[in-house]
């Protein structure tokens, strides 16, 4: 394997490094979402993304048995964990439990920009039932949180 | 396992994250170089970490079978990775190679902070014995880096 340098093309775009989508599922709902992997090799045991929110977007409501650790690197938001919704400025760091519900949003008047590191072998997202998302909503401030 | 969320209470220090010294092996020369453990669970495969180098301060010359997966986050420096040695400014991606001879090094004038995401399963780091040190040191310009 050749070391690699790879510089900033634009502010958070990389040389070499494609902005995807988001996801790929029809089902998932997210709004202004892109994906890009950073590092993903057989020789790395996790991988690193990151994530960028537009003004306005959030990511898909879901949860999953592998864990998230986030770092913040740009822009203004909040996420839910669990049953807790936080402010994230750049730098903060966050983590989501196994089987936490979470979801990040952007303000409505600044990208939200995140690092994630996941294991490289992990378990598909799932998303709430309408059990689960009446539960969620049993809190007022969640209810208004999931759907901004 | 409870959410975490951590903000700074300082530039690039946060909360409930000790500032270690960078290794505790005697044997292994480096100058001011403070690692912070950022994420490390056992839920997780990798760990993330924030090293920071002060001003005309380096890393150990070493190398493992491990791989490094660096994103910079503050200041300015150089690194060496294998046979290469590159400028380093925020953002900046680098990948460090299986068994690939590598130093962080921060400009006289600036300090150079980063994350690192390392396998948690790895293997000790390896320091150069005087061959190799000769191989490297055959490349003036890699010479002059590593006794800089």
């Amino acid at each position: 394997m050749a070391h690699r340098h790879r510089r900033q093309t634009a502010p958070l775009r990389w040389e070499g490094v494609d902005v995807r989508a988001y996801k790929q599922d029809a089902g998932a709902p997210f709004r202004d979402v892109t994906r890009q992997v950073l590092f993903a090799y057989p020789a790395l045991a996790s991988e690193l993304r990151y994530f960028e929110v537009s003004p306005g977007g959030h990511t898909t409501l879901e949860r999953h048995e592998h864990m998230h650790a986030v770092v913040v690197q740009h822009g203004r938001g909040r996420c839910l964990v669990g049953d807790r919704i936080v402010a994230l400025a750049p730098f903060d760091l966050i983590e989501v439990p196994p089987l936490a519900w979470h979801q990040f949003r952007a303000d409505d008047d600044a990208p939200l920009g995140f690092l994630c590191m996941v294991n490289a072998v992990r378990d598909r997202p799932q998303l709430p039932d309408a059990e689960a998302l009446a539960q969620l909503c049993a809190d007022p401030a969640i209810a208004a949180f999931i759907r901004a």
